[in-house]
């Protein structure tokens, strides 16, 4: 897995600070821009992050480059519907080198792992042979197996990305999505620091366990240190 | 591929024609949607339609239960961000029976088709080796291929079904999208036929091709029929 | 303030229950709708709702036609975007009788009462000279104080309706928008009470006040009352 | 009315052709971001947009600071839904000066302009002494004409822009949002040329009025002055 920041609003806490700042202020989001110091942005972003006043978040946006995610994890990506999508089509574009993703818990097992690549083997040597004969690409690739990668550019706001994070951060997600949010996470940690400071899973952001699994390693690990 | 509306906003095109008339009238909504005639309402969704003042469609929304599409299918549905969806979850549920989708191309070889399922079955062997091995669903599934069928439940409104149609039963959409757009097309017209009495593909709807492609079946049909 | 509920999703509850049987078991939705007992349906919903996965609710949908709130309530109520909207055109539509919205901090004072009717008569004056005068009502209506009274039909679906009462239900909302999300919710209830049992503001749904505002009537009678 | 682009996605050509590039080809759309030439990236952008991909569009985002747009403007702009925004509230910010704006249809009548400012003023004295007498501001606005300017940040995607300038400057629209749709897409085309090159109304980008207004100014001179 490999991700990269494409690219995002530049400045984007000062743009997020102005437009808060404006909502509330007599001064226009202009003047705001120009003449709010540094700590005046943490302290207006403190404020709205804090008080769920989350729409001024959404001015500020970040493009992903996203290679060598599988199929089911890119399928996995795109429910997430307030955000943009590029996707490699599997449509146009015939695959050759193909190199799967694997997961852990079949890799770690020689046995498990053999068994595994033989069949995807056989599926990769199979749509090389559809396609040889004529079949098209959008059909030949039925016979691909979901741990085949994918390449997707991935726009989300800041809004959408603390929602993104706080669903997929979550132990409970798979591992994949999660390695991938986490991922993201970091990126734009070094760019927006005082958006993303708490982002995270909702034992983080909301103090609270939806699930309510006490038992969760994350859960233990935050909240539970002290009491040992 | 199995397709079935499981269920809608009652009375839709009532629904639909009382919001439009409240627009543009003193009326309320209540008066309208007890008072007007079938007539009116005919009348009223030919011109909201026609003029492309499409968002009062939005008041009426189709549910539909779909099953035996391939993953492949599914994740192009699910590319429509505009809509809701509950798909049949490959990490909570393990598949006993899995009855590949294939694509004509390959189907109708009957070498071709052999080697398709030579390599699914090997796939589908695999995916139940690596469960009984105790591997979690959510790993064991990167195995299976994208023929791979699913269920998945659909709401859209009709605004979002109609671009939905237009996007995907046009030809140049892949056939298996495709006949699913037929199959919900089919079945909405049945109970909003005055609302999607022109839907279809852009050359149907706007009489335009936004691909060009002029030498397309479907274009010849619609237009060229009677220069024959 | 007139609310009516002019269409929904019949039996949105069974509807919401089985999408999200199919989503965890080998049953279709289909099947699950037909077979599913009341009891089973309360328990899924209990289950979704509690553990945070909402995406389910979105397939029931409701309709309201609402009558008599102020364009002040209308510009925040269409601020939620997740929705769909039609509304009384004031560029096509000319007001005879104008039935102003008063708030009642004003109307208990007999003196600003009488001020504030005495500037709204002037506008509803000025604003039928224009009209006679041959200006479109789309430019006479500036004149029209925000105070004035509005029509539009409203879809949620109850996913987007929950977050709408978290966010309009609580004593934060001001008070017009606030008797509308209440009288909203009271329709619901009546058609979907397992699905909107809890709904609610934040105090009450996730049992925290993000604005963090301990000393309010509502939070003080939620949380308060056995301590005295 | 003054609009200002306030931030935007940096180089947000070179973006979008390499989310469109990666859609197509084998190449990622980081690679594809530092390779491809000024050349490669206005022929993509031409040939996503005229085959109605636009998709791609959506990674670019622009942020404009508009003041002194009525509140009748601003309820109509809100209406745009793939949008975020973020109004000066009335609720928290008490207004001084204001500035009303006045449409034209009425400023150019001597008469009209005195009837119309008379009834302002009445408000606007109205709105301080309500707040003088401890009326909260959110419920002395009620006396507020439509006419009260208001400061609002928006930003869209290119893709959500395109679709509001085909909307929004078109003669159909009322005066006031057209002249901030035409700010908009003048400010747009200078840092985005290819992207906004045939951006506006309908009867430019799609060469027919949904309305059928063959009479409007802008469809004659589009179409009809060589036939003259």
């Amino acid at each position: 897995m490999k991700v990269t920041l494409l690219s995002f609003t530049p400045d984007p806490e000062r743009v997020v600070a102005a437009s808060a700042r404006q909502c509330y202020s007599k001064f226009s989001a202009t003047r705001a821009l120009r003449d709010l110091t540094d700590a005046d942005i943490q302290r207006l972003l403190k404020k709205v992050i804090e008080s769920g006043h989350h729409s001024v978040l959404e001015h500020a946006s970040f493009t992903f480059a996203i290679e060598g995610i599988s199929r089911a994890c890119s399928h996995q990506l795109v429910r997430h519907r307030i955000a943009s999508y590029s996707q490699q089509s599997q449509r146009y574009v015939k695959l050759d080198e193909i190199d799967f993703i694997i997961p852990e818990s079949i890799n770690r097992d020689d046995k498990l792992r053999s068994e595994f690549y033989e069949a995807l083997e056989l599926c990769k040597t199979c749509y090389k042979k559809l396609l040889e004969e004529g079949v098209p690409a959008e059909d030949a690739r039925y016979v691909l197996p979901q741990a085949t990668p994918t390449k997707i550019v991935v726009t989300m706001n800041a809004r959408s990305l603390m929602n993104f994070f706080e669903l997929r951060c979550c132990l409970s997600a798979q591992w994949e999505i999660r390695r991938l949010a986490e991922e993201m996470l970091s990126l734009v940690k070094q760019v927006a620091p005082h958006i993303f400071e708490n982002a995270g899973p909702f034992c983080v952001t909301r103090k609270v366990c939806p699930e309510k699994k006490y038992e969760c390693p994350k859960w233990i690990e935050l909240y539970k240190k002290s009491t040992v």
